[in-house]
């Protein structure tokens, strides 16, 4: 959930861009606000309207899907701001490279090259560029891409923050694969590839000064292998999406949304490490909210969800994976998870800011 | 000149990084400390280097040339940092959407579609953000590209400045195109599109409170239909390079390097209008230093150059392109300045920072 494409979705009826006169640190958050600034704000003026066609026939991705000559290419973009720059597990080098290739993965699509550009303060350590830089190297290599362009900024000193990083992709979406939230239906299996939190806790436990024993790493890495391993077995993947910025409840109510079905989620399916749940409640966060960087769901047919999940765990990154839930008619447009004693509550999308700049 | 291909520029012996252990504004500026930060720590880092291959075969484009199943694509990508944010011309949003169909215009590629990424700081007003995204969507317009997806980032007041925007393009290279300063000759001459300075004079009037009769707008402009022009008029066109930060001075001392042969300018066939003459004394600026945005060189066999000005001269922003010089077996990777009465004078790399945050 890095990036939106604005060319698959032309909403001709402006959303209303709520009160806020300024900037919130909120309306990048991955939450409602964001939401209602990519749909107020940029897609009415850069989506492809076309007056008369009502509603959007195909809502968002996280990449764009475009065609050339009978190949479709998947192309996306993320600006990377994390704070602080290096964090267990990874730094904004490793993220920005991960972050795209992952967006790329989730149109279903393998990721071939991508573009770097830095906007680097005035007085920034050449030292620490120089170990984000090799680190966007060593990401690249892991995960089977080029990079192949850049660019080089630099502001005052007091108008950046060391380093930002945006990284844009191409991929190519091999033939037959069609990954779209407009393809959920009920009955459908939601399954997870791992547990939840590593990533937003690994940067929150830092910024916070909070240390403990076995404080977790970022869960860092790049998700195409497993999609593409996924597709290998014959899995027909309805839809794709990495549980970055909002985690699993902005990934799945944004998809509930954009297919007009509702989710049931079982709570007890839902993987929360040790160190990753005492950090959430010492830090006053809930784990469905908290960003990762190497998880994503699959929805599919509930037949072959078994089958996925057995082909996600042969990937070490997909060692947990499991079955957390389904789709269904009712309730459209909300998910509700249900507890081991058989209470049920809303999970929705998070108005404010959880996790500022954690990507 | 806005991005650099990484890809196309294998360098195994990286160039000492100058003494700087911090990034100085200069690193942004175009000249030659940035290209020290290129050839220093980027390139010999990301770029794709083959052990044993030597000196590097195929010099840096502003865009990275890529195959697909037979068709090429050029990709690039740019970040843009101009302050203040809007201009006499123009804006950071249709700089933005410009500079990067420039670059894939340069490569001798038809631009096709763009993303756009934003780094906005807390506090920005949201009716300036959507006045930007409107002129966005007008330069996509008028250059007949699509944004097609996007990305939004929010920092802490006080760690942006207003907003950063990131665009990343794809264009396609029509068959048998092949644009490459490797293709720069002896004899060659030089075709310039128009006359010089008016965006750097623009942006920089505006920044010193400078307030004159028939001050300059920006040139800033979309390039890639004079260029497909050329390439339709048969022209063989060995390089293209827009004259963006550091200027046309920057752009020739690039080529002239990486191609291994010398140029000789006519500086009475350079045209700086008189507003331009005069804010540049007035500030201290060298007018072939200061950045364009709506300004290119061409350089292609001699005997092809009339024709070529004939072409560009259709255009409304080449009606004043000319021969400005040519290329020479003499004083390889040197620039030389010929002035009416005929002394000569080396126009080098700047080292310095002549315009900060000029784009």
């Amino acid at each position: 959930m890095g990036g939106q494409s604005f060319d698959a979705f032309g909403i001709c009826c402006p959303v209303p861009l709520s009160q806020h006169t300024a900037v919130q640190m909120a309306h990048g958050g991955g939450g409602r606000l964001m939401r209602e600034l990519i749909e107020g704000l940029f897609l009415p003026i850069l989506g492809s309207c076309e007056p008369g066609r009502g509603t959007n026939p195909t809502p968002p991705h996280d990449s764009a899907v475009l065609e050339l000559d009978g190949v479709r290419l998947a192309f996306t973009t993320d600006s990377f701001v994390v704070s602080p720059l290096v964090f267990p597990g990874g730094d904004i080098g490793k993220l920005a490279v991960y972050g795209t290739v992952n967006d790329l993965a989730m149109a279903g699509a393998k990721p071939l090259w991508l573009s770097a550009s830095f906007v680097l303060e005035e007085g920034f350590a050449m030292e620490t560029l120089r170990r984000v830089v090799q680190s966007m190297r060593e990401a690249a290599d892991a995960a089977g891409v080029r990079i192949v362009t850049g660019d080089t900024k630099v502001v005052d000193r007091g108008k950046g923050d060391g380093v930002f990083i945006n990284t844009a992709g191409i991929g190519r979406i091999p033939p037959g694969v069609d990954v779209s939230p407009l393809r959920v239906a009920p009955g459908d299996a939601i399954v997870l590839s791992g547990d939840l939190g590593r990533h937003g806790i690994a940067v929150m436990s830092l910024r916070e000064g909070l240390h403990f024993e076995g404080a977790p790493e970022s869960d860092c890495a790049p998700l195409a292998d497993m999609v593409q391993s996924l597709l290998g077995a014959g899995a027909d993947l309805h839809c794709l999406r990495d549980l970055t910025r909002g985690g699993l409840a902005a990934a799945l109510n944004e998809i509930a949304a954009d297919a007009g079905v509702g989710m049931e989620l079982e709570e007890a399916a839902i993987r929360v490490s040790e160190p990753v749940a005492a950090a959430c409640e010492l830090l006053g966060l809930d784990p469905l909210y908290v960003a990762n960087e190497g998880r994503f769901i699959a929805i599919l047919p509930a037949e072959l969800a078994a089958r996925a999940v057995e082909v996600l765990r042969l990937h070490h990154a997909g060692r947990e994976a499991g079955v957390i839930g389904h789709v269904t008619r009712e309730h459209p447009g909300t998910v509700e998870l249900r507890s081991p004693l058989g209470g049920a509550r809303i999970v929705d999308f998070l108005s404010g800011e959880q996790m500022p700049r954690i990507c």
